[in-house]
């Protein structure tokens, strides 16, 4: 029974490929305009093209010695090639979901501009498309890898080991590795281009946004595709392999006495699964015909798809499976349902927070008028209070989770809020279609209706792309904190095998985590500081590449005769290998000390200062990544809010003093935000997989 | 001999306040200069004077219901009259020495004026004069009030109980209400007034720093003396009296089994009077006759202290006490020598991120070359940065302390760390009045000669500034940590009395708090962001603040005839009773929350969760205080590299981006910042005291 609902898992993995190819070809069919327009995409094209073999290179390297220390070293480490194997795949998957999501919307772009010469709705319709193809794409590698390995490592089911649970796992640390490449180099590479560009042409030289004449425009059109499309994909691809892994096993560990403990490992895949399908369902809800119905046709592909998930939940926790010996299958329906409703609510406040609807952003707008530095002090203090209520949220899902289904719970509410990615990730990743296209239409000199369709599409993608970093933090929270419990359930066990650790288990079996011990104290200050200096490295990243972007931009506009009156054209190529080459050369150091910070520290005081330091940078991380992403979004909305017509409009004074709130915003927001998502969950992961090393 | 020794020691505490006194009547006897001089001062005093007064009317309301709480609900929490009456005094006391500290700074800067008429040297007697009065106050009535209850509570040290050491404890208590009120209150004061002082004068009106024409100017001074002196005199008073009762509580449960505990409760004592003498001593080196040698005269003040402090622990250790079996006195000596040398080494860091000599200041003038934007972002690049290294040094104290001395050596390295106040708080507490004694000179309209003398002296005191918040923060952080052990060491015992809680205990007796255990990990995370929560409110306050003042000095600048040609008087006394109500009202939320968050979670989860609430507290609070106060003094001191000259120097673009910058950083780093400090020791102390309540 659990086999079939293994194979099951696989076929709808296969199914949500099968979605994502089918709109992939219906998107490709489209119009892709006149010949201008074309020549513009294909530039943005060739440009993410070589960021992405710039990267993957790296990569490449990266995985490689990666794969061979676990392979060479994985003796004493209980690590081996099949763990190794699995690393290298998930790492080429998730590559794989980058590549293909970023190939079709830098497609998708063109065509959107084109739909929406005829109208906003076929315009959402492709923009929407080909955030969907992402989306599945995702979830469809992820949840097939996940079955893949399970399927043979456990041998059809029939030998679930902890070793072989593990070696799963290294599906999810290739994610993770992947993961921190893309989201850290796409974030630099995106802000790089945007502020670099932004602070010649628009302040500087005084054109307009997305001007053809501005060298950088076509890398920061780049930039969107490499950092807001592949970047997030990888982010919660993550997230979603992560959570999955670390329900299955924690679910392993919980019930192993019980003969139906399978059907515990299965049940993570199995829900996974049937909120593809429902994501699917979901997907056909999103449906505008004009511009007031927009945010809520997004929405309402949301809810639909998480009340089916909600049913089908349901379904099989109390009649599908099996259940072990005492577990009751409502509980379990209830701790998944926490993460799913948090998710909701999470990027609900986010809303709150960031749209130019409420209090917050308009009242960051209003202190503009006296001037930048109050922009910026009440940016900030937003951003600060914004941490609150989420925070509370994700404390609610994981006492509600708790209560219910205890650990397995935990981890089960993060499958639950994940649950729905396939959707959720596609209204996230339509925005930087549609900025993309609205940027296509401003350079090929289109009517400016069709500016106002792909604006307003736009705008709202704005909105829900503050929701999905919401979502993505909730998520990024949710997960490690289950890999944690993976990481601390899996360090008891290594330490009762060792034989040697008897005083530093807890009574439930677990690494005893004693916050009034001193290794632990230690672990959670220095945890507590990482995410501050990756933070301050990642802003650094942005200001050094955005330097020399400046310098560039500057030297064409001097150099390029002609080229301020239209009559040259811009060597849009060399900003586009200049932003390439700054994302890859600075996300190095934050790079490896991700990768470094556990195993040095595991190794130098044991596992259980690891076990205080990655507590400490999870609770660091989430805050200050919440903080960052609603501050970075409240400025932006804050100055779009002005744009539109508030305390004297576009050009005064007090949009100038919202613009260097926006530019603040920049980094935060888009780099260094969303890169601590992945810091807690890869130094986490590194910590599960390396554990044997510090015990 | 430990009775002579806790009678020597308060004895010490009776000459420090001698010292004070002698200091203060020698400062006094100066030359207060001409009728101007001393008009412009004696408002300056008035100013003060009404904000203590209206600040202490709210205190005196709210010390008396938590007296009362204490006293009525006392039988069921083990709190009684006994900790009510310490708490009144502590309270009192820590009021007065703010009273008193600030007396005589506000007397001292009119005096330092004048004596830099004549010479530089002159000057720095008379205001490091008035440092030393506020330091020596702080540690003479700190420790009085100690060794007193000390005294009375364990019958001459016959009846060392836990519940006498809680209510000797009550004392810290009544310092961390008082400090709360006097670093929040006294922080929005500061700044909303020097914040809108300069929005409407330097900005709007074109009119120099401390200009007698602008009304703002007079509650500017004030300010200065009630957030810098007597805030920051409040902030250490709890600091110091909180390590000390934290290192006697641990002392007693660590070794209450040997004849000899005692001794164990008495050395944080001795160690703390001896470090009065040095402290003394110590001050006799700061002598200074040029600019040049300004500083290493007062650094040397400190390593003389140091040194001598080093060796009478040394004694005190080895030689003067009976200790319990198996105590290596060499061991406590190097657990609390491990604190004092970290405190000066984060004095250091925090001078090299903050300090205009160095690269990182330096670089963030650079930056403001392309405007306000990138100078805020890598100012906050900095803060973040500058976050790792002094974590990094409290974690080595708290490995070394605790190698040594188990958790009795943390809480001594604490008490070391805070041994040299009397000296420390005198080189802080120095550069306000110097900062006044220009402000005087420019309104007073004296010869150039002697601005720049005080100009030197102010520079020298914003770097020494610096380095005593970072020596604040640290501070804070190793208090805190003391006084969680004490929690964790007295729930332990509580939990063990109620015969409940088998599976809340550690091995070692303590509270067990498991992080990989629901409501510890809740804990945690609430903890983790109610410093956002605190920061955000804070921020708002000198926000909210600020613009009543903006809006009364427009109002003056148009409404009162001839102001601006100098022929009027500008209504300065309004401006103080604005500045005043502001601070008052704005504190009030942010404190109650601070006193309101444990003691609920404690009722709601449990005593577990609260010790997760209070950890994650104290990890996010000094990532944040480090990160606020050293980015607000390096934007300060960018801007002030560039007045000195670098690119453009004063007045041109560069600056003015500078100038962005420095006022975000003026909450950062007087407001929000220290207030931190405040926030995880006071809710700390709240979950010690309050204890049995959630048992």
């Amino acid at each position: 029974m659990d086999l079939n609902f293994l194979l099951v898992s696989g076929a709808c993995a296969v199914a949500a490929l099968l979605f994502a190819l089918f709109m992939f070809s219906k998107i490709m069919k489209k119009d892709p305009g006149d010949a201008k327009m074309q020549e513009i995409s294909r530039r943005v094209q060739v440009g993410a093209n070589a960021f992405l073999a710039a990267e993957y290179k790296w990569l490449a390297v990266f995985v490689l010695i990666v794969a061979a220390i676990m392979v060479f070293a994985g003796h004493a480490a209980d690590l081996g090639p099949k763990a190794a194997g699995a690393f290298v795949c998930g790492a080429m998957a998730s590559a794989l979901a980058g590549y293909f999501g970023m190939y079709t919307s830098t497609r998708a772009a063109v065509r959107t501009t084109q739909a929406a010469r005829t109208s906003l709705g076929d315009a959402l319709g492709v923009a929407f498309g080909s955030g969907s193809v992402m989306g599945m794409t995702v979830v469809g590698l992820a949840l097939s890898g996940l079955c893949l390995f399970t399927y043979f490592y456990t041998d059809n089911l029939t030998n679930i080991t902890e070793s072989a649970l593990n070696s799963v796992l290294g599906f999810s640390f290739g994610a993770s590795s992947i993961a921190l490449f893309a989201r850290v180099g796409g974030g630099i590479y995106t802000k790089a281009a945007d502020v670099g560009g932004d602070l010649v042409g628009k302040i500087e030289a005084g054109i307009p946004e997305d001007d053809p004449r501005n060298p950088a425009v076509i890398a920061d059109n780049v930039g969107d595709n490499v950092g807001d499309v592949a970047g997030m994909g990888a982010d919660l691809f993550e997230s979603y392999a992560g959570s999955i892994v670390a329900a299955m096993s924690l679910g392993f560990f919980a019930y192993r006495a019980d003969p139906n403990m399978p059907s515990m490992v299965v049940l993570p895949l199995a829900v996974s699964a049937l909120g593809i399908l429902c994501s699917i369902i979901g997907s056909f809800a999103v449906k505008a015909k004009d511009e007031s119905q927009l945010q809520s046709a997004l929405f309402r592909g949301l809810v639909v798809a998480s009340l089916f998930v909600a049913g089908a939940t349901y379904w099989l926790c109390n009649h599908a499976f099996k259940l072990p010996a005492g577990v009751d299958g409502m509980n379990i329906f209830w701790a998944t349902i926490s993460g799913l409703a948090a998710g909701v609510i999470i990027g609900k406040i986010t809303d709150y927070y960031t749209s130019g609807s409420f209090k917050p952003v308009q009242n960051i707008a209003a202190q503009s008028q006296t001037g930048p530095a109050t922009n910026i002090i009440h940016g900030l203090a937003t951003g600060f209070e914004s941490v609150a209520l989420p925070v509370l949220f994700v404390c609610a899902a994981i006492w509600v989770s708790f209560h219910f289904g205890g650990i397995y719970g935990v981890a089960m509410s993060a499958v639950g809020m994940l649950s729905t990615l396939g959707i959720s990730l596609a209204v996230d990743a339509y925005g930087p279609v549609a900025d993309n296209a609205g940027g296509l239409a401003e350079m090929a000199g289109l009517p400016k209706e069709v500016r106002h369709r792909t604006d307003s599409l736009d705008a709202c993608g704005n909105t829900t792309a503050a929701i999905g970093k919401g979502f993505a933090i909730g998520s990024a929270a949710l997960t490690a904190l289950a890999l944690f419990s993976a990481f601390c359930t899996k360090a008891g066990e290594l330490l009762k095998a060792s034989g040697s650790g008897a005083d530093m288990l807890a009574p439930d079996g677990t690494v005893l985590l004693d916050i009034n011990s001193v290794n632990v104290t230690i672990g959670l200050l220095i945890g507590g500081f990482l995410p501050f200096l990756f933070s301050a490295m990642t802003m650094r990243a942005v200001g050094n590449a955005a330097n020399k972007m400046v310098e560039e931009v500057r030297r064409q506009f001097r150099e390029i005769k002609g080229l301020m009156e239209g009559k040259a054209e811009p060597d849009t190529q060399r900003c586009v290998a200049i932003a390439t080459e700054g994302a890859i050369k600075q996300m190095i150091v934050p790079g490896i000390m991700a990768v470094a910070a556990p195993l040095v520290l595991g190794k130098l005081l044991g596992v259980q200062a690891l076990g205080g330091m990655l507590a400490g940078a999870l609770v660091s991380s989430v805050m200050l990544a919440i903080f960052m992403s609603n501050a970075g979004g409240a400025w932006d909305n804050a100055k779009k809010h002005i744009e539109a017509g508030a305390f004297g409009g576009k050009g005064g004074p007090v949009h100038k003093a919202a613009v260097v709130g926006d530019t603040v915003g920049d980094p935060f927001k888009d780099t260094s935000g969303p890169s601590l998502n992945i810091l807690i969950k890869l130094m986490t992961v590194v910590g599960v997989i390396f554990l044997p090393w510090f015990i």
